[in-house]
């Protein structure tokens, strides 16, 4: 197997190939959109020291030949400027749709989901990470991990009422791209990909019936299978 | 004063130049948008039988000629296919991007905001309109109108959080369809307007300096000041 001329970093879990950042996702079906080959190299929280080359410490990061790219938004951006084919934005109009879902994805469905998934994060990420993820997510809600969210299934109800939108959507269009998927797909479809690769249980978004799992299916599907093929920890 | 071919039934305050109804203030904006000359009909709750020829109760109605449309979804639609110049939506992407817009104003911002307005939408109505509208929202939350949102502080908080992504975008972009409104701009406007207009005292998201009230300002300023210059309660 030949080395790509690409090479995004990409967070994993202990196990090497259960990968589950929400923004790597994004960027991995971006390429894939465009027809762009990679390889991903696993990366912890912890491997700080790898991404020195990128000036900060967080995944994705993109090297694409000699350039380097980080930020999932700037490498989306980088993407439609410099393989201009199959844009993932085609338009600056759509490019601020994007920038919306984007900003609803973090601000809304982030702190959403996150209670729902804190402790199934904790339990697949690799040793190495885990004094680091538990020290910088106490000191962030100001209690221990298993205190930070108790009441599961009242947020799940919350979390039913913040896809209201995208469910809505979802019944009359196929994608939130239109006939075809956008950046914007990708960036929702990362997000809970993330609650769905690292939890023991089935998450509901994902595996419960309706326009939002059978939009998701439609994700998993595209490019042959690519992101359906990626291990979750519940079939580990 | 010649009469224009296209009338609209547009929601009306005790006051009927105090005009507050979100997706009426969507449309009337989509006209403008479009350079389309329009008549409004101060139209109350209670003139149900006004709608009669709609076949339901509910404003927006345009009537364009001979034809009548209802609906605000139907209607921007409509105004697409029939006037193709200046469109509210250009492709069938930026349709669908307008749409999960819009379902996030209707599902997210609506309830989010309701609490923070609803008695004083109930003190500008028309008298006709007021047991009417007691009525229904009582049986809706099943309590009292002065007893359904007590918590006005901690509303105004969880909206702001609920406003974030609007506020992100629009820190980095002047309008949510880029660098000129589209139907997205318009209908967030509406519901924005809703509450700028019935309230008694400044609505913090259009009335405190930041990006939104930037960008509600510059909406308001659009087409000759159309909407700035429609009467508010609070300048009464």
């Amino acid at each position: 197997m030949t080395e790509s001329q690409r090479t995004l970093y990409d967070l994993a879990a202990a196990n090497p190939d259960v990968r589950f950042s929400p923004p790597c996702w994004a960027i991995k079906l971006a390429l894939k959109h465009k027809g762009l080959d990679f390889d991903t190299i696993p990366w912890r929280f912890t491997d700080t020291n790898v991404l020195d080359v990128s000036g900060q410490s967080r995944v994705p990061v993109l090297v694409d030949g000699g350039h380097e790219v980080h930020d999932s938004w700037q490498i989306a951006l980088y993407l439609d400027k410099t393989y201009p084919d199959k844009p993932l934005m085609k338009s600056y109009t759509l490019r601020s749709a994007a920038r919306f879902t984007k900003a609803w994805v973090d601000n809304t469905m982030q702190p959403a989901i996150l209670p729902l998934i804190l402790e199934d994060i904790y339990d697949c990420i690799h040793e190495k990470d885990r004094d680091y993820f538990r020290e910088s997510r106490e000191k962030r809600f100001g209690k221990p991990l298993d205190q930070v969210f108790t009441d599961k299934k009242g947020q799940a109800i919350i979390l039913e009422g913040i896809l209201k939108p995208l469910e809505e959507t979802l019944s009359e269009i196929d994608f939130l791209g239109g006939a075809a998927p956008n950046y914007s797909d990708y960036v929702v479809f990362g997000r809970l990909q993330w609650a769905r690769v690292v939890s023991r249980e089935p998450f509901a978004p994902t595996d419960t019936d309706g326009p939002i799992a059978a939009w998701f299916s439609r994700i998993l599907d595209l490019y042959d299978g690519f992101a359906a093929k990626s291990p979750i920890i519940r079939n580990q």
